[in-house]
Formats: C-alpha cells, sequence, structure tokens
C-alpha cells in the first residue's frame, strides 16, 4: 500500500501500489469533485503534488491543466500515480474540511494486538526425555494449556515440521500451531453490525494496517428494517434463532469476500472486534432480547464478551477470539462507545458533542469530565430508506442538490456523474434544506403550491418534482418531508436534553462531532438549516465518518484500547428519553423549521 | 437406595429399595453362589440377617432353609427383603474372600462434587436499576462470567421464573440457570473407556451416591481388537476420526440408557470423569496418536484436562465439565492412576503391588515412598477374547472348573447355572491351571495326549474337550495355551522388572491388589499356580474389580481427589519395559509352568 499524506487536513490516506490518486479523491477524506469517474475528461480533481515522486504528467493532463499549474505541480488526481511508498499533496484548504478518522491517524504508534506470531523450536523426544509434546511445547513457551482443536493435530505437526512450527497466541495463549514453512500473516477483522448495513475492515495484525474493507446490507433487514420490528420478532414470533444466524451469514459473506480478494485463508483471521447497537449485538450473539421489548429496557448483558470463533459459527480460525465491546443500556449499544473512542472524545477540555446519526441515533456529550450519553429512534430517512426516490449512496445517487430562490433544482450532482436514479442521505438534506429556504416547505412542513408540485402519483398527499431519471420521474413528497421531520426531530430533541441536563447552551459546545455511514458527504450548512444539529458555528461542526467502525479497528489493533473502552463504559452515564417527562413537549417543539 | 453393610468383610452394597439381598450377593463384592438365578430352587444363597427390619421368611425358604439355620437367622438371599434403609447382614468368612472396592466405601464422609445447585432470589428490574440480567445474576452469585448458551436463554428464564431461578455451578461457575420450579438432581458419571469394554457410572452428585451403572463393548472394537490395530488405523488410514466418534457413541449410548432408565434428563448430568489407558484417551479424545507409534512412545499430552461436553459432542449437559484424570505415559494411562487412586496403594506402608489385568496390563508398584509403574501388552486371552471358545462373563459361560487327577472336568459351574456355551477368563484360568496340575499340559505348555485331547477341528494342533454344549463342542486347543503362556509371561515379566527395579523379592510384598474386569471371578490359587500373580502366600491376594472404575467415580464425587490424582500423577515414575534390555531373557524365562 502507499501512503498518501493529505495537506492540509493532515490525514493519510491509503491506496494500492501502481495506482492513481483518484482513490484519495474519492476515499471521502477530501472533498475534491470527480464529475467524470476518473476518466479525466471533467478535470475537476486537481492536487498539488508534494514530498516523494510521481508519475509525469501525461497527455490528458497536459490538455487539462495550463502548463503554469502543472509547473507548480498541480496534476489531475485520477491521471497521477505516487512512485514511492509515502508522499503527501495538498488540497486547497476549503476541500480539507471534512475531519475524517482512519486508524492510522488516531493510532499512530506500534499496533499492540491480542494476537501475535513466533517461531518455536524444540528438543526432539528420546528415550531419556518422552515428555508429552503439549508439555514439551508449553514449557518452551511458558503457557499452561492448548485448545483441544491444536493439541489434537500437534502430534503430526511437530513431527511433520521436526519439531519446529509456528506457534499463534491470543493474549499470551497458544491458539494455532503450524508447520515452520507456513506462509500467511496474521490477520483480523472489526465488524460494525448496523441496523441496515454490515461493514468488515480487514486488518494484518502485525503491522496494524488495514488491508481491504467490505460492506453489506444487514441480512437481517428481510425480518424488518427497523430495531423494534426486528426486536418483535425474535420476543414474539421465535425468530431469535433466524436472526442471529442471518447476521452471521452477513459476517461470514463479508469475510469470505475479503479473503478471496487478498488469496487469504481464512484460518489466518484470529482477531475479531464486533461493535453495534445493543438490538444488534442481542441478536448477532442469539441472546434473548426480551428485555429490551419494553421499560425499563433491561440489556441481558453489558459486559465485554471474549469468545471463541467456533462458538459464534464465524469462518475463521475456530480459536480466533470476537471481541465484543460492552453494550451501554438497552438503546445505547458498543457502537456509541466505540464513536466515544474514536473521536477521543472523553479527553475532550471543551464540552463536546458526538452525534452518530443512523436508524437509531446515539448522542455523548462530555463536559467537565462527565460522559452523558443518550439515544433516540430516528428512523433510516437520514440514510435514503423509507424515502420514496430514496436510495444507498452508490453510483446515480444525487448527492448534492440546491435549490434556487424560484422553487428550480441547480447544482444536481450524482455519484459517479450518472444520470439520477434516486437520492442518497446527503442528497436529501440538501433538497429539504433548499426547499424550506424557498418557501416551498413551510415551517410546519407542508410543501406550498409551485410549478413543480403536484399531487402523488404513487401516494396521498403532494409531491415536488426533482428530475427526470432514466427510471422514472425522481420526487420528493409530503410523506418524505413529515418521515424526515420526524427524525431530525427525535435527534434535536436528543440534543436538546441532553444539553440542558448538563447545564448548557447550544453556544458553548466547542465542537460537535457527527459520524454515521453518510456523514462524509452531509452539507453542514444545510444540516444545521434544518435543525438536524444543534445552531453552532458552521467551523465547530465536524463530519468523522464511521466513527463506530473506527472504534472498533483501535480495538482490533490494540488490546489496551479494548480495555480502555471496557473502562470507559463504566463512565457513562446513560439518560433515558423514554422516560425523560420533558421528552414530548421538546420533541413537538423540533419538528417545525424555524 | 437401601445401604447393606456385609459381615465380616466390611464392604456396603447399595441396592434398590424394595428389591431382595439378591443384589448384594450379585454384586460381585461376595462369593456366595447363585446357581438358579435367584428363582429360590437352589438354596445355595444363604446369608444371616443380622441389624435392621427384614421380611418375614417366605414359603419357599421354609421349605429350603431348615427351621433351626432360619431361627438363627439365615435366610435365602434371594427371598429376604430389607425394610430398613440401613441394615447389616453376614456371610461365612471364605465368601469374603473378595476385597470389593465401591466408592461409598473409600469416600465415607460428604461428597465434594464439582457441581452445586443453589436457588436465587434477584430484585426486579426498575427504571432505577435497570442493570444488565447477567449483571443482576452474577452480582447475586459473586461470579464473574455465563456461558453464552446460558446467557442467551438467561432473560426469558428470569422473567419467567419471576426473576427467582435455580443456578447450578461447577467449581464456583454459574453453568445452568433454570426456572424456580425445575424439578431435577445435578447428576454425574464416571466413565472408565476400556480396550475391550466402556462402563459408566451413574451418580447423584449432591448425596455422592451411585443411581445405575451401564457397559457396552467398546464400538471401536470393529476398527482392531487390540490398541495397536487401532493405532494403526488412526495414525496410517486415517481412521482418528471414526475412533473418535466410536467412542463417543458409546459413551453417549451408556449415557442414553441411563436417562432412560433413571428418568432423568440428559441435561442433569453436569459432570463427568473418563478414564483410560493412553491410547484410549487419545482416541477418545481425537487427538493423534502418532507419538505413540513408535519410540520413545511420547503422549500428545500429560496433562489432566477438564473440557466442556459440548467440544466433544456428549450428550449431556453443553456446559457439563468432562475431566479427564492425567496418562502417565504412552501405556500407562489414567486408568492406572485410578486404579493407584482407589486401591489407596499411594499410602500402603509396606511394598504393595497393584495389577489391572486387562488388554493391556498395568503394574504399579509402592516402596519406600517411591511409587514405580509399567505396563505390558498382555492381550485379551484373560478376558475370554481370541481364545477358541472364549466368552464373555455373561449367562452360560464356565467361570469355575476343576480337573481331576485322571484330566477329567469336574465342578464345572456356569453363570446363571445355564447349560455352558463357553468359558470366561476366570473359567480359562482355572482349565489352565487344572491342565497343567493333571499334567495334560506339560511345563513347556505343550497338550500332551489324553483320551480328551484331540486333533482340532477348527485349525492346526490339539485341542482337549472341556464339554459338549448346546451350542456344539467346548474345546481349549493349543493355540489357546499359548495365547494365555504370551499373556501371563508379559504380566509376570512386567511383576518381575518392577521388583527387580526396587531390590525386593516376591516374599517382601505385603499384599498383591489384582484389578480388571473379570478379576472378581478369578481363584487365587489357580493364578498363582500358573505364575499369573508373583509367588506371594495366597492371604495377600485381593481381588479389587474395576478399581479404574473406582478412582473414577472417586475423581467425580470429590474435586480435592481430582487434584490430588494430577498431584500423584507427578510422583509416578515409569519404567519403559520396551527399553528395558532385560526383558527379552526374563519374558522367556516365564513363559513355562513350573
Amino acid at each position: 500500500m502507499t501512503l498518501v499524506f493529505v495537506e492540509p487536513i493532515g490525514v493519510t490516506v491509503e491506496i494500492p501500489d501502481g495506482e492513481t490518486l483518484l482513490g484519495v479523491v474519492t476515499s471521502g477524506a477530501v472533498d475534491v469533485p470527480v464529475d467524470c469517474a476518473g476518466r479525466g475528461t471533467c478535470g475537476k480533481c486537481l492536487v498539488r503534488t508534494g514530498a516523494g515522486a510521481f508519475s509525469e504528467p501525461n497527455e490528458i493532463e497536459r490538455g487539462k491543466v495550463p502548463a503554469s499549474k502543472l509547473a507548480q505541480g498541480w496534476r489531475l488526481a485520477c491521471q497521477t500515480t505516487p512512485l514511492a511508498e509515502r508522499v503527501s499533496i495538498e488540497v486547497r484548504a476549503t476541500q480539507g474540511r471534512r475531519q475524517i478518522l482512519t486508524t492510522s491517524r488516531l493510532h499512530p504508534g506500534e499496533p499492540h494486538p491480542a494476537v501475535v506470531r513466533e517461531p518455536v523450536a524444540l528438543e526432539l523426544p528420546t528415550l531419556a526425555d518422552a515428555r508429552a509434546d503439549s508439555e514439551r511445547l508449553l514449557n518452551a513457551l511458558g503457557a499452561t494449556e492448548l485448545p483441544l482443536g491444536v493439541l489434537r493435530r500437534l502430534p503430526q505437526t511437530l513431527r511433520d515440521g521436526g519439531f519446529r512450527a509456528i506457534v499463534t497466541r491470543y493474549e499470551g495463549r497458544p491458539i494455532d500451531v503450524e508447520p515452520p514453512d507456513t506462509d500467511g500473516r496474521a490477520c483480523g477483522a472489526a465488524v460494525d453490525i448496523g441496523t441496515s448495513k454490515i461493514i468488515a475492515y480487514l486488518f494484518d495484525l502485525q503491522s496494524g494496517r488495514q488491508i481491504d474493507q467490505e460492506a453489506l446490507e444487514n441480512p437481517q433487514m428481510r425480518f424488518g428494517e427497523d430495531v423494534i420490528t426486528r426486536l418483535t420478532q425474535a420476543i414474539h414470533s421465535g425468530r431469535l434463532d433466524d436472526l442471529r444466524r442471518a447476521a452471521r451469514g452477513g459476517v461470514n459473506e463479508l469475510l469470505a469476500r475479503l479473503c478471496a480478494r487478498q488469496g487469504l485463508a481464512a484460518r489466518h483471521i484470529y482477531d475479531l472486534t464486533v461493535v453495534g447497537n445493543t438490538a444488534m449485538h442481542h441478536l448477532a450473539l442469539g441472546i434473548s432480547p426480551v428485555g429490551l421489548g419494553g421499560a425499563p429496557f433491561a440489556p441481558a448483558v453489558a459486559a465485554p464478551l471474549t469468545l471463541r470463533a467456533v462458538e459464534l459459527g464465524l469462518a475463521v480460525n475456530p480459536e480466533a477470539g470476537v471481541h465484543f465491546p460492552p453494550p451501554i443500556a438497552g438503546f445505547v449499544g458498543s457502537d456509541c462507545l466505540a464513536v466515544i473512542t474514536a473521536t477521543r472524545l472523553a479527553q475532550a477540555a471543551a464540552p463536546s458533542l458526538a452525534i452518530d446519526i443512523g436508524t437509531n441515533t446515539e448522542i455523548a456529550l462530555v463536559h467537565d469530565g462527565r460522559i452523558r450519553v443518550t439515544s433516540c429512534a430516528s428512523g433510516p430517512a437520514f440514510e435514503g430508506y423509507q424515502i420514496t426516490c430514496g436510495m444507498k449512496a452508490v453510483e446515480g445517487a444525487i448527492e448534492r442538490i440546491a435549490i434556487a430562490a424560484d422553487g428550480e433544482p441547480r447544482d444536481v450532482r450524482t455519484i459517479g456523474g450518472r444520470e439520477p436514479l434516486g437520492i442518497c442521505g446527503s442528497g436529501v438534506v440538501d433538497l429539504l434544506a433548499g426547499l424550506v429556504a424557498a418557501g416551498i416547505v413551510d415551517s410546519g412542513g407542508r410543501l406550498q403550491p409551485h410549478r413543480r408540485v403536484r399531487r402523488s402519483a404513487t401516494g396521498p398527499g403532494q409531491e415536488y418534482l426533482v428530475a427526470a431519471g432514466p427510471q422514472g420521474d425522481i420526487v420528493f413528497t409530503q410523506h418524505d418531508v413529515r418521515s424526515l421531520q420526524l427524525a431530525k426531530a427525535a435527534i434535536a430533541s436528543g440534543c436538546k436534553l441532553l444539553l440542558a441536563e448538563a447545564g448548557l447552551e447550544p453556544a458553548q459546545i466547542a465542537q460537535v462531532l457527527v459520524a454515521g455511514a453518510f456523514g462524509n458527504e452531509l452539507d453542514v450548512d444545510n444540516a444545521l438549516a434544518i435543525g438536524l444539529l444543534p445552531a453552532v458555528p458552521r467551523e465547530r461542526v465536524a463530519f468523522v465518518g464511521n466513527a463506530a467502525g473506527v472504534g472498533a479497528q483501535m480495538a482490533l489493533i490494540d488490546v489496551d484500547e479494548r480495555r480502555a473502552m471496557s473502562a470507559l463504559a463504566g463512565r457513562l452515564e446513560f439518560l433515558d428519553l423514554a422516560t425523560d417527562r420533558g421528552f414530548n413537549e421538546v420533541f413537538t417543539g423540533e419538528l417545525g423549521f424555524v
């Protein structure tokens, strides 16, 4: 992998060796536009080369970039290939607005993984020293026990290798013994089980470097899109085991894809960390979530769990550790803990807020050494789900859109520069903010008469025609507005109550860190405009991407971080919105647009 | 169960409530004959009632027992039922020759099992105390962790029972949580995996009392009758997994029979102890026995192992502990350790020898605080296997036979008094000793001419006609004599070399304790006559039955005993006969009959 350090924002992005800087531009770490999917035709992906060697400008670049700029080092990212292992580039100051969390940035030191591999050379058994094989090995390792699966093969493995072997340990305990000529590294995966999406990050545990990542829709979706439906299915319809198997199948599918792509043997994955909300945690583990089905919403377990992969049916080394950082409460999961860890929120000197927006949104506030957390059921509207023309942030999704004063769409940008197929989360926020600003959505959330507003063809009420797409009109309905109103009111109420609990006003918040799967693409001004975020100056808002995933990665490559997370869990104070008598009033007040 | 104390030998035998004393007579603890299988027709099972109440003499007894003897308390065991929970009876002095080990005798105190059950009553969750279910339970128990399987059901179990439950712990760790109205006791099983036979003893762990027992042929027999064949199958023919599954299937079958007969739920079996020779240990665990296939015969593991039942596929509670006491060396297994434990050999003040005769025979010698052990491949001849008309000690087997001076059979006694079908181990020893004494087998082991000696109909060489049975002639062939010669020479050589190593003569041995599945029925004089046992006065010889099984039982009901066994293993000094240069000479010298 090639490491690209990006000035002035100070993040490092990894791209495969021999590939162009397009990977940096599309990593989400910077805000450099690419409208031609890297074909070199739009000429927008300008970056300035810094330290290290790069490929010479090619024909395409010489046609798109003025000679004077080329001389200053400005290049098209999609045509420029780093020729050194570590290089630096510069982007325009306004293009570095986003603060993307990456493990390499947050964990700059040596990795300290649970898993280490070491070669051993044992003395051969003789008549005078016919010690048992396992005793011989354990004496040499200073360890006390071998897993049964390893013990079963040990005599053959040792004899095949002339009593030389490679031993893999997990927290000091030997968990694998392989022939001395075994090729392969010790790998691990950080897994973020979201209600809608499961993401797996593959790491080399020795270097602490990310190798690859992969995501898929949570296969539990077929049992219900939202957490409550799935809990009901598990508690009242006997589907707990089906839900468990669905989650397991999703994780195994991700791991299989990663192994296939990297030519990695699954048995060389020795460690997993898994984060998720408390319902996902319970359902993935097959733990009855009956306590989460009603007040007082007691989870089944709030301790960190480290299980063996074989117990969970995960298709990695059977003795691999699978670490689940602790859930905090019924509706504040280990994903929230991971966000707090990844953002270093607990170490913040000034009042700081972290908001992880998803189907369930968790909010954490640090102030005066106390960490308060809460959660609210925000629904999947901000992820593009349950919106008439909503879609995931994939090619063809409208990710940016402005509405002119006359109510007409303008500057419509789709992912990959393709014809629009639908609207993803960031586009929905832009659209809503634009329609409110243009007066087409009034302060109560009602669509007003306009040339583009018409009776909905698909349901009751009105709709706004966003664009004519190749697969039909893209519209934004009254129902969509209502869904977004409810979602943003839930999130805003959570923030408001948490601040009130701490005796703080929004203006006193030094930073608002916004995490979420869609977060990279959100427009701060628009998010502030619709009241999704507390009213703070826009420069205090930073998007941190999938911070939960980064927290899981940190726990994967550093056991001290893992322990710190468990300790941190004990410090979190949970505010239960469901039992807060002021919630309904605040919620109602947050429904409209000021 | 009713406890029957037997004078003058001082053993306690348990029989089911309401059953006659026949169970005592057939327990193997005493040498009282029963020739009519308890129908009351032979009149031989005379015992004298002592303390406690008994049923009145019935019609059958009044017909068989003279009034004067009835008045003295002499009764037919098969017709007399104890009416109290504890009674005592007396047998004639000569009938108490055998020293049978029973757990109740060796472990007279309170049981100290690994498993305990206790009720818990937890506070109900409230909004003010929404602790996680597992935290709530673990706090109450002062424990730290729950198995995943228990955690999965915990929320439902607690809610179903109003947060009251019955908790089962294993060495302090909670391994089961059940509704408060659960009926059932905590049970365990001691398992003795012999090369030929697997025996399981079912215990109530709270009382430390044996409930039942069951045995079957080791299903591994189909892969080879002897250890070496099975090792070869595992090492060179890839049958290790088949052998493992065969052993597991046998144990599961025994447990299923015991549970069915006792109306016991398999999930209430929470603890197992398993003993066996090292090959059986490895094969049952699925551990590669490649180290046992050649010098220096290093076992794969010589440490005690405690595994979870689910890991081994045993059909009991998945979290049940399965404890394997440590093997000592390649051919001295945990069964030998169990024999030493059961016979209290390590505590003997005077030089003592324990011989566990089986397909593989282990010998242990205690002298001057040192415990030396060895083993020899004696083959299954003394168990009735690989003998032309050999059979197991079941109904129809000749278990006693004398040969008159004229070479004619006399006093033939079969098990159950039936027509003879074959000869079991004890009958084989009687027969061989009798034929040697009558000169029909000479000192070199050759069959001599005699009216009953004829050319074998089934194979090469001569044979002696023992009896005409309903299913054909019962014969004893030259080949049978050779098999027994090899077996007894192996055992005798082992004893001789072990004594020589300790600088002892046979006459210095204070006691010779003979264990083995057939041991109860062996005739001491005959065993001494053929040189199977060292030349000691006959009163120093005691048969102790399946002492390995008793050792496993002791480890089952007392964790301190379990730990003591592990400590004892470290004290045993293994003498490797295979590498003793004097072995072949001694062996050759022991082949004949003096």
